[in-house]
């Protein structure tokens, strides 16, 4: 496998409103991970719309990202017999943000029944704030079929925290995005098989699964550039605007805090096992899938080193 | 109004196994609710099942029941112009018993686009035991529309406690009829507007809308009588089963249980809130609404006099 040279040093322009950005600012990166991606996997229905919203992503988060943390062959890698390849960048947060990692990954992969195409953007919160986490993941498994998975994950008891309910989800509209893509005909609700996972989303949570049927790649094509696309960037608006930044979460005593940080601990050991763990030593050989599992486990652990 | 006389001493053999039971154990209490029920209400299609749901439980609970704790004007109530009716029995759980209280509700109410019937049975549970709380809500409006709530309500922060999900989720089987509910064509997610009620709910509640459309009386019948009842049938067997009676819960240290406490309590006088403190006065005179509510807070105010 040829390893793909690094990217040049992204943008680092302090933050501004996304809906000020002018598209200019954003060239640099979105062309070095366009020319990136591009090269690597074949074409995809979701593929502009992802590289839009990761380009948007970093672009605001600026400075507050540290460089790729990922050794090359992490960065991109293929099974032996090159029917399945995939790329995982990993960036922390900078000294005083909010941001404790951004994953960005993208797995092709050939299935008996064709393939399947994983991308997904995550970006984990540190202890300096109780707002949620950001998560995007597309699932598609050919051109008329694809599971949309968006939502700001909680990171505190809901059940307990009615106030936080209201601050994230109540207040930002962000059920809104997920009433209109459940208003789609061809879009039914996505469970996962995990009990576990079902747990940890948003009462706002888009979980749907579109199926255009057979010859419907035109009609699939339409709902990701308009009511998915819409969706996608008006919850990374919101999760920009209220969520990213120290001083965006509730109030918590250090009890809370601890309890929290505990907490996030779970979510992110359990999805990476019920996730990753589970899939991708069957789609790659061990020592690849070990390798790319290595890395999150690394990301997700780092906290651990800043507890007492 | 006229005060419905109480019912004679419920059963109170010991407890038995669902499926052991022998049906001329449950007569006596059948029968008074029953009749009760049947000479307050209009025939309903989901009456019969609730009636029988409602029957096996309080038999099985048996001794672990109190008496009715409700005044006369509360178990049978209506607004001035007796287009609107209602039925609420609140039974305390005996001392040693897991059962905090039963909370049988029975209303029907006309509206301005027919009539809205709304049953719900909950059993909330004390702090002997973490084993989740019991709740099945039908609200019918018209012949062919229902919606169905029925779940076994978490008392931990799921996210948090991966094997609270495997003990009363995952071992139990218990999403086998949620599957099974969802599958009927004639089924919809059902999405409370409110976002802190949709927190509440386990990742295997049954929260579906079935609509028959017009015309579709038969179907509906059918449905309710199949897969409707095998659903909370099932459900409220396993909850029975595994949730019922002290030893139920998973480990707990006291800082673990005096959470719990205090999310029960949240739990339940949120949901009141939303609920019944919403709706209620709307549907009937003021002093009536308060006088149902001031029971249901009484009792889940209750728990706060055993705390230190």
């Amino acid at each position: 496998m040829q390893a793909l040279s690094l990217s040049p040093p992204l943008l680092t322009s302090p933050p501004r409103s996304l809906r000020s950005k002018s598209s200019n600012t954003f060239r640099a990166p979105r062309m070095d991970r366009h020319a990136r991606i591009s090269s690597q996997f074949p074409p995809l229905l979701h593929r502009d719309l992802a590289l839009e919203v990761a380009s948007l992503m970093e672009s605001r988060l600026g400075s507050d990202l540290l460089p790729s943390s990922v050794p090359d062959n992490v960065r991109s890698f293929q099974n032996q017999s090159g029917t399945s390849f995939g790329s995982l960048d990993i960036r922390y947060g900078a000294p005083g943000s909010s941001v404790d990692f951004l994953l960005e990954s993208w797995l092709h992969c050939k299935v008996p029944t064709g393939a399947i195409d994983i991308t997904t953007l995550l970006v984990y919160q540190n202890d300096s704030t109780d707002a949620p986490h950001f998560n995007l993941e597309f699932i598609q498994a050919g051109p008329t079929s694809l599971v949309l998975l968006l939502d700001l994950i909680p990171r505190r008891d809901l059940s307990f925290c009615p106030d936080y309910i209201d601050t994230f989800y109540q207040d930002t509209n962000v059920d809104k995005p997920r009433q209109d893509l459940e208003k789609l005909p061809q879009a039914v609700p996505y469970r996962s098989p995990s009990l576990y996972i079902r747990s940890i989303w948003s009462p706002t949570a888009i979980l749907v699964s579109i199926n255009c049927g057979e010859g419907g790649a035109t009609k699939m094509e339409e709902i990701i550039k308009g009511t998915v696309a819409s969706a996608a960037k008006e919850v990374l608006g919101i999760w920009l605007e209220r969520c990213f930044g120290t001083g965006t979460g509730t109030e918590m005593g250090e009890e809370e805090r601890e309890y929290m940080i505990r907490r996030d601990r779970v979510v992110k050991s359990k999805s990476i096992e019920i996730d990753l763990s589970a899939n991708l030593p069957r789609l790659f050989d061990p020592d690849v899938a070990n390798r790319v599992i290595a890395e999150i486990q690394k990301a997700c652990a780092r906290l651990k080193s800043s507890m007492p």
